[in-house]
């Protein structure tokens, strides 16, 4: 017999035989349909506070059940995963501590760590969650939106306090055997670059499209590219209030980087100062070319 | 035998049964290959100034030959496209009409018409030019960045004097042919339009990435959404440095308009108006929606 002392409880490639996912929406719902594809899946229970929701989810087989209170979607798994909204994320996750046995091991998907961090540490459950942020999403909303490569390639940040780091390795299993590619980083430093890296072209998408919006311009009136600059405009208001309301003050000063940017590049067309705007070209398709 | 005064030389599925096709880069590459690919294809002889990319064109299939002279490439054509950078379009459109007899057709891919016009209008050619911009493209460069499917559903601008009106049927139907969605415009409304509609989503994308890069984000860094709104930072700056020489004022407007946005939502931010943004986030959604 083999020593399994140090070992995880269940094999490498399904590192948790039982996972409860709170919230179907295109994040959790993805997650679901996700597991339900591999080889040796876990058995997934879902739950949503929308009944069609929690009916969908069944009726594609993303999902063994969906009981319609979330206490009763949580017994027996052996990791839930929250995937509400973010100030409902930090409720839910104070009130599964509670709600839950010390093994279960909890972790969220939601785009900001630190108020995630502060909830669990309010909770007294620091060692028992590993919060995820899954660098891929959608501009669309609810389980119609989700999809089984959602996490295909993506980048899932986990953060986790010292007494949790005996739980990173299963999450980062269970990232991995969904394609995606789990790292780890500190709940602050992974907020501070947030604002930067994701929520800094979501408000810039935003501000394009309120620009062309005056200016007489439809989103059919643009080519792919100014398709692709204002695909996240339509992104859902309520899901990013709670992101931009716990939003790194770095995100304001990002914003103004860009104004300073926006006025320096008129002022470049302007004086006809074509090597500026040829320089700035360079520099930046360099930079996006990763040299 | 039918009355053909009236009517076009060749059926209507192909208006023109030789095409030349000057510039194998993305665009005329493109090109080249989606008329290639029509069941009744008209001969399509193709010239770069590059030699390489008039082997790769002959090597795909995209042309029947590709002669290292253009004078030789548009021998015999009813219709020659212009598919070379702003400024030297302006040229090779001039030089067409002295090169080429009465009856071509004379047509360009160009991002801006009102350049075009002019160098049509000197060179008196303005009964046989209806210049094209097909809203579609790619931010990568060259034959090797060609596909047979980028024109399928593009807005493709059409402009023409009216002594050019007769041929203007003639260039709808080619572009039809390919799936694309033609429709005339004027010059000036059509250069004041790609201001706000093409060149500044361009320019923020550029803005965006220098702002990234001075934060030390690189572009592995972003999530789908971050890398939707940089990939323009990664067009040709040769490219686009002729396009923002002849752009139209309304664009340096739009970058201030743009910069005044982003300092707004700074504001927002640092004021704790969560309002004020989900507001902003409501009205932009619903215009990306079309509603």
């Amino acid at each position: 017999m083999n020593d399994v002392s140090s070992s995880p409880p269940t094999s490498p490639d399904r590192p948790f035989a039982s996972v409860a996912i709170l919230g179907l929406g295109a994040m959790g719902g993805s997650l679901a349909r996700a597991l339900s594809f591999l080889e040796s899946a876990p058995t997934v229970v879902g739950w949503s506070p929308l009944q069609e929701e929690r009916a969908a989810a069944v009726d594609a087989g993303a999902v063994a059940s969906a009981p319609p209170e979330w206490q009763d979607a949580v017994a027996g798994a052996e990791l839930v995963v929250v995937a509400v909204p973010l100030k409902a994320s930090c409720e839910l996750v104070a009130g599964l501590a509670g709600a839950t046995s010390p093994e279960v091991t909890l972790t969220d998907v939601a785009s900001l760590k630190v108020p995630l961090a502060r909830a669990v540490a309010e909770a007294d459950a620091e060692d028992r969650w590993v919060g995820s942020h899954p660098m891929s999403g959608t501009e669309k909303s609810g389980f119609a939106a989700s999809r089984g490569d959602l996490y295909q390639g993506a980048r899932v940040w986990t953060v986790a306090h010292p007494a949790a780091s005996p739980r990173v390795t299963g999450l980062h299993e269970l990232w991995s055997s969904l394609g995606a590619r789990p790292a780890s980083i500190g709940a602050e430093e992974h907020d501070r670059l947030m604002a930067m890296a994701s929520h800094l072209p979501q408000l810039v998408a935003n501000a394009l499209a309120g620009v062309l919006a005056r200016h007489d311009v439809g989103p059919d009136g643009l080519g792919p590219g100014g398709a692709d600059m204002t695909r996240l405009a339509a992104s859902s208001p309520e899901l990013w209030r709670d992101i931009f309301e716990h939003a790194s003050p770095e995100l304001a000063v990002g914003l103004r980087t860009l104004a300073d940017t926006s006025r320096w590049i008129a002022d470049l067309l302007e004086d006809g100062d074509l090597e500026g705007i040829e320089r700035l070209m360079r520099d930046t398709r360099e930079w996006r070319r990763g040299t």
